[in-house]
């Protein structure tokens, strides 16, 4: 199937009731954000066998490139508003992947209410390569940002922290044969299809001091946030969540795994009772303190 | 060199002066567009092998990567506003091949004032993959759209055709040793670093009916005109421009080339002097008709 053909059958339909996506007919979107919103645009890619393993079916990889996205946007309370994709994709992969990708990609844009507004179809050479750029909207001047912690706020996470990492872990089959961790369907699903908090986000708007989404590793993206805020942090690590009862020497590795897209922030300790009656599950886990605060490494790409 | 430190030294900076970058250290950027402008987005990909050779130098990737989508910007009459970055580079090509890209980059981001607002650098496996979402800025209900062509409209293409697809041959050698076309630089260059036509652009708001820029060849992007016009086209070959003396076959087989990255556009008969007047190379090629029109087809990636 050519490249226009292919984009008028799958991609296309995406675009309905999104009049700035002008039906992906032209050389661009053409984007009105509503008054008194700002849009909040972030971008990210994934590589086949870096950031997936590439035996994953492409409807969930497809999930993973739009919640990855998500995710970001839930870190800074904002909403789906539209995306922009990206697929470089091997001609031997042929027209049977793209229509499995499309079919993932059209449940979690529905899922999600997350129009697509354009993008860019075309072959790599040997390994798939895919981008998307997420479009969010967010009231002005309420958007959450790393570099809002105040000393003396409390640290929350929300959900597990570590589960897509042991998940990843089970599906390279790392674990012995007798683990009781080798077929765990949650952890597995943890990792190929991350849950963006994009409602605890957009609650969190007025809370929240500072906010990230853990996608570098629990102890990595509190860096950020430290070195943003100019700040230290005290963990607690007894309170650290985890989803099941772990060896001590795993949960030091989980720490520092990435994966998790569940949202880290500080806030205020007067909010602590509002945040609680979130209904949410979310977890205390230490306190921002005067100083530097220096992280062991998360993951990073290195050059 | 790792990810953070490799992003401060040579990204942060090309977000400077733009305060929606929020300095590269968010996760996302926060964009309010000016009053009464929309937003113009796009998004391209670049892969190894298929969209570049591979042995360019990497600024001129890095060149090519931006002004192929600020040619997108062009045709749809938008300025340059700010972009998204996606870089997927094998950890082989180290550290060097970054900095090359950077230096190109930087360049380019300066030279047509493109502040760097977000973007996502990580290692791909083999070759490289690059991708660039572009946001425009065009006053509200001035963009030049594909879909506005009128019968009767004279079709007018900027520049000369065909030169990208005749560097391209060269660099590759298709040549034989006695062409007059085997060094020929100024068909290298319009290969390896297109010019996008954003002054044109701007100009043909008030005065085109229709716009596109040509990248997947003269005849299917007029292709693409008609489609979304709902009208067929009559072309007087004789007149489409060449920079060269050319046998007529390699033009016959050049209207159908990718990457000249020149505007092809209509505009009602009483404008021609008004376009004339404009001081851009532009010439009249032929003339909007009732009908369907059925290209040959351009270049199209296949699935």
């Amino acid at each position: 199937m050519n490249e226009f053909a292919l984009i008028k059958k799958l991609f296309t339909p995406l675009s309905a009731n999104f009049p700035g996506a002008l039906g992906l007919t032209d050389d661009a979107a053409l984007i009105s954000p509503p008054d008194n919103m700002q849009l909040v645009i972030t971008t990210d890619m994934l590589h086949e066998t870096i950031h997936f393993i590439g035996n994953e079916s492409p409807a969930d990889i497809a999930r993973k490139l739009v919640r990855r996205n998500l995710s970001d946007l839930a870190a800074m309370g904002a909403e789906p508003y539209c995306c922009f994709l990206g697929l470089g994709v091997p001609s031997t992969r042929g027209k049977a992947w793209l229509e499995s990708f499309a079919e993932g990609l059209t449940e979690d844009l529905q899922k999600f209410a997350f129009p697509l507004s354009g993008g860019d179809t075309g072959n790599s050479k040997t390994h798939i390569s895919l981008s998307l750029t997420a479009c969010g909207l967010v009231p002005t001047g309420q958007a959450l940002r790393r570099n809002g912690a105040q000393i003396g706020d409390d640290i929350y996470v929300s959900g597990t922290i570590g589960d897509a990492a042991l998940g990843l872990k089970i599906l390279r089959g790392e674990f012995p044969p007798h683990s009781f961790l080798k077929q765990d369907d949650f952890l597995k699903q943890r990792y190929l299809i991350p849950q963006p908090r994009l409602e605890l986000g957009k609650k969190l708007r007025e809370i929240a001091n500072s906010c990230i989404d853990i996608s570098d590793g629990l102890l990595q993206d509190l860096q950020h946030i430290c070195t943003t805020s100019h700040c230290s942090a005290t963990i607690n690590y007894e309170k650290i969540p985890f989803s099941r009862p772990l060896p001590p020497e795993l949960k030091s590795e989980l720490i520092s795994a990435g994966d998790d897209y569940e949202l880290l922030f500080t806030a205020p300790t007067e909010k602590s009772a509002e945040i609680l009656a979130l209904g949410e599950n979310i977890t205390c886990i230490g306190k921002i303190i005067v100083g530097e605060f220096v992280a062991p490494s998360g993951y990073q790409h290195k050059f």
